[in-house]
């Protein structure tokens, strides 16, 4: 198995093809999918602009679905939810179908759909995702969408702690990139406290300026869920 | 003072404007020019092929200038030299005019050419390239050169030891990107080892392969220059 790692804004197709792909925006949009998924809600469908998702939003009768997300970490005028995690409970989200745009994480499905099969990773899930990899007997291409463009540490922390489980449990050799090595050794230098990097980070600042603070501690909790969302065909579900 | 490390193949020009950039090719481009230089080389020439760089040799004397590179981690056909730093001892290079091409080195000088001015970086005189940014007052960006468009370990361990260095020496308060606190993380997992980085680095074990594992040791010695190789008008030049 061969595990990469990229910061690259948007991968090149040879990277993906027969991979299985996970994505990561930890603060906060794969964060607010998994999460909104183990409370019910149907599907959710990741755009990447607030004017696509109010056409989308058309579509379909009012409260059937929810328009959430964020753009610089702001509330969308106009959207029923924002990006944080915690506002995606049951009582908001079970059966509705979920419209996503956010800054950096909705677009980062679209940058990878040539992969054989795209994730949803998250710390939430990240112990199911690496059990999904394995199983999957494919090479992964782990993918943090960053920050416009540039490269985030906690996305990168993340894949991190994927790159450790994966090795820890795949049983054939493994072969990992540069960058994978070096997303593991950042991951093994925060596991014991990942809000030090949450709080290092220049998105993890931006959150904490915009009030969203309570945001990154709820972000660092680790498999509260064994949901694996899949995005297949533009919308991202649980099978 | 900011400091940036980026990963990307090619940085976009805002990122370089008036700003230091220091060109990083640990394993073995920058090793090479810094010690060319060390050794009485007058002046290098970085070129992106081989058809440019014996195109450029025709143009002077034979005697004068040295053709020397790799693709590959290959000689190439035709040159004097190669790409271990080792072959460019002072008999060799003394006066001469060193025209170089290899697969990633030469070519990232190019790719940052509008930064206001380009430093060569290596272990070989990392302290005297950390005075000169301090020095410089201005922000800084590393660039590590990579392996063919991917992360390399090694740039990116010294261009975190070259952040380290800054960050003990500057008094102004200094910013660093998620990206550069990645690098310096890096670095102080390897500061006691670089060896061990370069033995997991893709191009090391490459290198090794061709049996150049010599030049993996050679190129992790730490200060032994103060010279600072300055990019300018196509030139690499210590002023």
């Amino acid at each position: 198995m061969h595990i990469d790692i990229q910061f690259l804004p948007s991968p090149p197709p040879h990277l993906l093809s027969d991979r299985v792909v996970v994505v990561m925006d930890i603060l906060r949009a794969t964060s607010v999918i998994v999460h909104a998924l183990s409370q019910g809600a149907s599907e959710i469908i990741p755009l990447a602009t607030v004017e696509e998702a109010f056409q989308m939003a058309r579509a379909f009768p009012r409260g059937f679905v929810i328009l959430g997300g964020e753009r610089n970490s702001k509330e969308i005028p106009g959207f029923d939810l924002g990006n944080s995690p915690r506002e995606y409970a049951a009582e908001r989200v079970k059966g509705k179908k979920l419209i996503l745009t956010t800054t950096n994480g909705t677009k980062a499905f679209h940058a990878v759909s040539s992969g054989k099969e795209i994730l949803a990773g998250s710390f939430f899930n990240i112990g199911a995702v690496a059990r999904r990899c394995v199983e999957s007997n494919r090479d992964i291409f782990i993918f943090p969408s960053g920050d416009k463009g540039n490269f985030s540490l906690e996305d990168t922390v993340c894949g991190g702690m994927l790159i450790d489980l994966i090795t820890k449990k795949e049983k054939k050799q493994i072969s990992l990139t540069d960058a994978s090595y070096g997303a593991q050794i950042l991951y093994q230098r925060f596991k014991d406290n990942l809000l030090e990097a949450f709080h290092l980070s220049h998105h993890g600042k931006e959150l904490i300026d915009r009030g969203f603070e309570d945001d990154l501690a709820y972000c660092a909790q680790i498999d509260v869920t064994p949901l694996v969302p899949i995005f297949r065909e533009r919308v991202i579900r649980v099978e």
